[in-house]
């Protein structure tokens, strides 16, 4: 992990920052190997801290590597002010959207000289281009994906409540070794299905629609994120016309995604595709976005992104159509880019099915 | 939920606030009805506006109440700026560790003369009493927990992976109708069971030792919350003595639990009990929790906390011993507080079960 810090520090160096402070979780476990849930870290040019609180003494004494651990009883500032590590004057980074506005007037009162420099997305950037474990990790996330799949795929069926499908993925999930859900799976049938975050419900599948299945695995904290729609009887014609556009889409927009793309040049091939079979309205979200230890990380693959897909980037790719009192249909898959080509984390088939 | 939204405003007459940002989403759900994950509230003393983005729109329709309903695509304090409801140089109270910065930042840009007064538990703090419909899930919640637990013990037994027991307990609960994992179970076997926050693993469990099992329900948004621990084959003789002291511990702190007392009082009547079994420095975290919406809410009941018990709050009561390097006990159970008494609303066992 010293590389991903030394990386913070040239990142530092470019925005002229004496210091970084770590909020997130996510980037306390990217940068320290913390896998807690309360914690904070700081970077200067010479030092690494890390900071918790008591409960997790011995966990961060063996987790955490390259830094100093400080266990307090309560307050995670302490240390730094005792041990007077930010020089008076100095700027202090750090990320805007992870630090609540409670700790931050903590922090202005505690270190009323020095400079707060609000940053975003400072270490989701570092974090894009992944590394062979990290890669490694997700891989592993997708094949549990796959293998979740077919374990559940048997019981869905008319008469079976969404819910009860979002207990089997979770049940075999874990059974298979995912150490927790990225997110809740989303299970959405009917006219349900038309809602990109339908939770699962106590609705019973019917004859005749679809059901929107998103959910993901987890291995060494890294996360996969995939979605099939599957009809339950015969579907309305217009979702089965829907569904082979997304399917292409999907297929087009994994094979299209290159190192140095940015994030609207992809989602526009998906766009463009989906108008050219006469659906310029339905898509009516991203066309995906990075993968890490984070669920919904950079790069962003949307209409405004000019992030940029790195190479050993790894994103999902989920275009979805959505038709109000009628049903939707979405297909993801998650994509290592390479210079040498794409890989399928997630190779499950995209054909429809169809069960009773 | 007129009613809340009132005493809200009668609250916000005491602070002084012409107007109250509501930001966290369990807050949202409690003030608006609102159960999806992006929206912003705002009351003032004659208006109530709830804002979402554009995929929460059906949504926000079918469960928002007593606000007006403004759906946005991207930027949630855009018709804030729009509808000038906002007066320069009035006060406006938001939740201060419910805001990140980025979001006060761009507030603070948006509205130059507005006066920001940063809030504490604002919010949490008129949820404390409980509602007869709120007890009715709370109870529901409770009942759910104990239902799970007569399930998942049979699986108990050595060679059993944590991660299996956690497995279980979620599948279990997911069938009994739970919405979701207020929290993901924690199951710390052999020495693991001295660390009060250790979350399920790939350990076996093992003979003479014991398990320490935490977690809960969700109904309607409200959650349960309980411990057991239970014992594989003849537990090390320090265990088995800190148990019935724990059981006993919870037992007369579930007892003594009153309205009108503060959460110092009720932590100190468990904490003199345990030291007068011996256990002076082994119980290091507080006795438990206000519950709610959210899981750890107000009242707090810790060695600090002046937190007032009102009537009709419902509290858990979780003592524990923790020995490093041999393992850990804790009871928890959640109680509805009234003047007629108190209800154990997770009326399990406290017998120390053994397994083979």
């Amino acid at each position: 992990m010293l590389d991903r810090i030394e990386r913070v520090r040239a990142e530092m160096r470019r925005a002229e920052l004496a210091s970084f402070l770590v909020s997130a979780a996510p980037h306390l476990r990217y940068l320290f190997g913390f896998t807690g849930s309360n914690g904070l870290g700081l970077i200067t040019s010479g030092l690494c801290i890390f900071i918790t609180d008591w409960r997790y003494r011995e966990q961060a004494q063996a987790e955490v590597r390259h830094a100093e651990i400080l266990v307090v009883r309560r307050d995670l500032l302490a240390p730094l002010k005792e041990k007077q590590v930010l020089t008076p004057g100095s700027r202090l980074g750090f990320e805007a959207s992870h630090l609540n506005f409670r700790y931050f007037s903590q922090l202005q009162k505690s270190f009323d000289q020095l400079r707060f420099v609000a940053t975003e997305h400072f270490v989701e950037k570092i974090a894009i281009p992944k590394s062979p474990a990290e890669i490694d990790s997700l891989r592993r996330a997708g094949a549990m994906a796959c293998a979740v799949w077919e374990q559940v795929l048997p019981c869905i069926r008319r008469g079976v409540k969404e819910s009860d499908i979002a207990a089997e993925i979770i049940y075999r999930s874990r059974q298979l070794g995912s150490e927790t859900e990225p997110f809740d799976p989303i299970v959405a049938s009917g006219s349900r299905a038309a809602l990109p975050h339908g939770r699962s419900t106590g609705r019973r599948l019917q004859a005749s629609e679809v059901v929107v299945i998103d959910y993901g695995c987890t291995v060494e904290g890294y996360a996969s994120d995939v979605t099939r729609t599957v009809a339950v009887g015969e579907p309305p014609a217009k979702l089965r016309q829907a569904y082979f556009a997304v399917k292409e889409t999907c297929h087009l927009a994994c094979e299209a995604a290159r190192p140095g793309m940015e994030g609207v040049q992809l989602d526009e091939i998906a766009r463009k595709y989906l108008a050219s079979c006469g659906f310029k309205e339905e898509f009516n979200h991203s066309l995906g976005h990075g993968l890490g230890l984070d669920v919904h990380s950079l790069p962003r693959l949307g209409p405004e992104s000019k992030d940029v897909i790195t190479e050993n980037a790894v994103i999902t790719i989920e275009p979805g159509l959505y038709f109000p009192n009628l049903g939707g249909v979405r297909i993801e898959d998650d994509v290592l880019v390479t210079a040498a080509g794409n890989e399928v984390l997630t190779p499950m088939s995209r054909e429809l099915f169809v069960v009773e």
